[in-house]
């Protein structure tokens, strides 16, 4: 993993990925106490940054390769970025999906071109299908997020944030950054390294399930004790991932935790303020700067807002709040 | 009016008004019939494209006459913009508002940081206020739409439109603008004359409230019956600028007429599919494309979606109908 990766990866979205612009409010200046620029990857294709990583991976592949189709195991963001990509490579898409994922994902994943293979969580190994049908077509797996060619994808975001930076006058500021298995996360350090080294990372998660920020404070890979049972679920994953944490680990400062609340709130403001959707998930590092102020430094701080694939009822709940 | 005020406003804009995106989503295009390309003017400052033809104005004032203030007569988006713009320009800035106007724009206006001067709709004349505060303090009034230098502002929306249409290689297609008083119809629609003539402006505008439709059909400026009474308030106007509507005549087709269902459904729709807010008002672009695609011709149609700045209640009406 390094930084020409993700450079040769912005080359190969260059015209396909969106280039999100960077949105703030004195509203939420005035609440977060310092001036807070927002990176609003819902606006992404797909409505999340897992779009780039899917489209860099598609795109890395040899032809040959990448005309026998690929497959991911998702019910979320990944599934449809990695659909939507296969679709604009005119390649075939293989999503193994829980047979209990909700309706509107799986019609959603289905709608970007994907093939939905529904397995049941508990009789059935979804490794198991995948290793089969992959042997059976010559599939090729998209993980999302322990995967050179995904981080690198994701790293684009890095460098779109840090080109924002400098044409803002900004070289020093935390740069929160809502992190499930540290895919978007890595990405964005190593890019913020070579890029704008003033400019330091910290992963957002919702309190409770902070594996990532207990794997730093500890220096080793910690896992969450569940993976559900959170309004941020989309962005639970088991633990750190094995190509990430030596990446967050050598580049990160420390992790910052939310409430649901305090992640409801945000959207909240991200509605009222910035005019954009985010998801529970896609909010958490607004939250940690609107909401935990005291445990960040400097004039400025730069969040991400991941995604904004939010069902109208978990929205309404947050728009209830204001 | 002419396309140099629009690039010379562009000039002055440039790092102080956002460059929105373009943004597009195969599920639009399905429901359309056609690609459908749209620009999110409610992520500019503000929460609308207001912001653009108030900077414009201000920043077009002889520094000794803006020194003195400048004063504007609304409760929506076009005060927010003022507001904002002058605190940009380190001016003071006067909002004349009803004092029935709601709670929250009112807060909104002064945080922006003017000062509002509330009027009783029933026996008082604003223009009077205004006149006599003008006078007292020498402020200069910034119009909302009959204004040269507010419409250039308005018309750098359409040099961005020019410039992501020629991107995408689009070259004819309707270019749908939410119109109130034409200010933004008739920018873009000058912006687009001259850099993008195969792009045609039509105006969308609430069924039943359509003076721009009904004045662009009879040739001369016809007027709307009532002013309120429909969910898309905030950009219904009494009639056309006397400015605004030779532009509007000479350029654009025939108008789109929309109900508040369908504006309601727009709304919803750019939050599931684009994940962007939109206010009724700044819908019926995009209601327009989704729902009246018969009237539209061609492959391509771009819509604006002119603000987002909605109270939460009314936005959970219009998830409520996903």
């Amino acid at each position: 993993m390094n930084i020409d990766m993700i450079r040769a990866a912005a080359g190969r979205l260059k015209g396909h990925a969106r280039r999100t612009p960077m949105l703030n409010s004195p509203f939420l200046d005035e609440i977060a106490g310092r001036r807070v620029w927002v990176k609003p990857e819902c606006l992404q294709h797909t409505g999340s940054f897992k779009f780039r990583g899917a489209y860099a991976a598609l795109s890395a592949l040899e032809p040959t390769v990448r005309a026998r189709g690929v497959i991911a195991f998702s019910s979320g963001n990944h599934a449809q970025g990695v659909a939507y990509a296969a679709r604009l490579h005119n390649v075939s898409s293989v999503i193994v999906m829980p047979s209990d994922a909700p309706a509107l994902k799986i019609a959603n994943t289905r709608a970007f071109g994907a093939e939905v293979v529904l397995y049941d969580r508990a009789g059935e190994s979804r490794e198991e299908i995948g290793a089969r049908l992959s042997a059976e077509r010559g599939l090729t797996l998209i993980r999302p997020f322990d995967e050179p060619e995904v981080i690198a994808g994701q790293g684009t975001c890095g460098l779109e944030i840090a080109e924002d930076a400098a044409a803002l006058g900004i070289d020093q500021a935390d740069v929160i950054v809502c992190c499930g298995g540290g895919g978007l996360t890595s990405g964005i350090a190593l890019a913020l390294e070579a890029e704008a080294p003033g400019l330091r990372v910290r992963p957002a998660e919702p309190q409770g399930f902070e594996d990532v920020a207990r794997s730093l404070a500890s220096g080793e890979i910690q896992r969450n004790a569940r993976t559900s049972g959170n309004i941020c679920d989309a962005i639970i994953t088991p633990q750190p991932g094995d190509l990430t944490f030596p990446i967050l680990k050598r580049l990160c400062g420390p992790g910052l935790a939310v409430t649901e609340d305090e992640a409801l709130d945000a959207m909240a403001q991200a509605f009222l303020r910035l005019k954009v959707v985010a998801e529970p998930g896609g909010a958490v590092a607004l939250a940690a700067a609107l909401s935990r102020s005291q445990e960040i430094a400097g004039d400025n701080v730069i969040v991400t807002i991941s995604g904004g694939n939010v069902d109208p009822d978990i929205f309404a709940r947050a728009l209830a709040r204001l």
